[in-house]
């Protein structure tokens, strides 16, 4: 009975699953923006729109923090947790933004190699996510934590192999300009990942 | 009487409007630095002294914070409050000594609408930071943070089409990274006005 | 007797000096790299080694932080200083993976003097760290801190001086994108030993 009217105490898992989702979404939106190169603009303003939507929820999780006396785990793993998660919509938005701004319609195949890591990446922090809610199978848990690890590192090598690419066969100064900001956005977001990986790892081993 | 030897609770206040003051003075300077082209190094020195004072007062307001244990507003709004409003100075600042620094003499129209916008969102931060000391119009208070918000969306409108317009229209790709490289200081700066709306705007809803 | 079984009160300081120690080390790696251009992907991956271990400790600082419940000087103060020391590296590692993914072999001598002052400011920041473990001499550990912001002056001069030519001097666009970019992260590093500087000078003033 008394659930009813205390539900904060699950609200912030409520809020952590919420925003990993709409993160996976946004990350697969922008898998389909660089694999079909088409329908661009519409394809940047949905991400955008879910990078707002992820932005409502981060900022009703603090306001939740700020309210709550007794939270379910750390208070500063809490917040670091939502504001590291939140980070990683807003580099897909800044890579996609970009895309639209400079015009590049022809897509690379190191864009697409960036995209689908951090999708995947972005998938397993769901999961983490949502064994957070409950610390029963910490095994799991962290063995979720090293997957996001060992795809960070992929992401990692794309990311120097499609910079040194970039540095070596585009002749066009601009072109490498524009292209190298935006694979530095989708390294930023896998990076994201490990942090919150890092993050979730840490309140496992304290609830252990 | 009391309130003589306890005039901490104000002193945040102090902090805020002082700071903001300055900021608009910078903003200003930064105005005419790209309007008139002329005695850049003079007014580039102005800002740095000015961006100085600023980190000084930050520094005082962060002082006092550890040593007020009870605070008017919020105390991590407070610290959030003075830490965003102060990077808007180091952009500005950024921006100026990179004018400086690349040898750039002439001007651009996007460089020009870029500062007055975040000139114009300066000032009304100054206005919020007045009006926050007394939430007693809590209503006007919210009126200026949704302005600075539009003005932010302005300024973010003026920088998409004016780094559209670098990578369009300028041929010499050093060129592009001067401008681009200042057009996105301004764009941080402007962002971070943002910021402040929001924190003020949490802070006027937690009292009202 | 006590002590033994209650070595925490000094274990932050250890954490300081063993994580100072690293940042020295690193520092002088780097200076070594520019300095030869020989062995590049060897020394490279022994900063990235020691990045590695200065990030395992502000790892086990910040844990023993949240474990601590009365610390030897302000607890945020703690957590300020550990964070800026562990940026100082973050920014040497960038740096040096820059220089080996973008195939800099010919090094400049604006390089050399930018990682000269770097390791310089590294080594102060290390002897204030040893400086604060015992406040006894809080003349010598100001002395210190303001020794490390004149180094920062030092090297904000190089880098304005080395940006400036590299425009003026460099006919390459892509050998300006990635020279300026190893440029800011050399200029950042020695940025946040200012920063540094500033956390201990505050932190003297505190107990003085």
């Amino acid at each position: 009975m008394f659930g009813r009217f205390l539900p904060r105490e699950t609200s912030f898992f409520d809020f952590f699953e919420q925003h990993a989702a709409l993160t996976v979404e946004g990350a697969q939106e922008f898998v389909s923006l660089v694999s079909s190169g088409t329908n661009i603009d519409a394809k940047v303003k949905r991400i955008a729109e879910i990078e707002h939507e992820t932005d409502v929820i981060t900022h009703r999780c603090v306001e939740a923090l700020h309210k709550t006396f007794i939270t379910p785990i750390d208070r500063d793993a809490i917040h670091r947790l939502i504001t590291k998660m939140d980070d990683i919509m807003d580099f897909v938005e800044a890579a996609a933004e970009r895309l639209a701004l400079y015009e590049l319609t022809v897509m690379t195949g190191d864009v697409r190699d960036l995209a689908v890591v951090l999708h995947r990446a972005a998938e397993v922090v769901e999961a983490a996510c949502k064994g957070l809610r409950n610390l029963r199978d910490p095994q799991s848990l962290l063995k979720l934590c090293i997957d996001i690890n060992r795809l960070e590192n992929e992401g990692d090598a794309i990311f120097r192999r499609a910079v040194a690419r970039l540095f070596k066969e585009e002749r066009d100064p601009i072109v490498v300009i524009k292209w190298k900001e935006i694979y530095e956005n989708l390294e930023s977001a896998t990076d994201r990942c490990e942090d919150v990986a890092n993050i979730i790892e840490g309140v496992v081993l304290e609830h252990a």
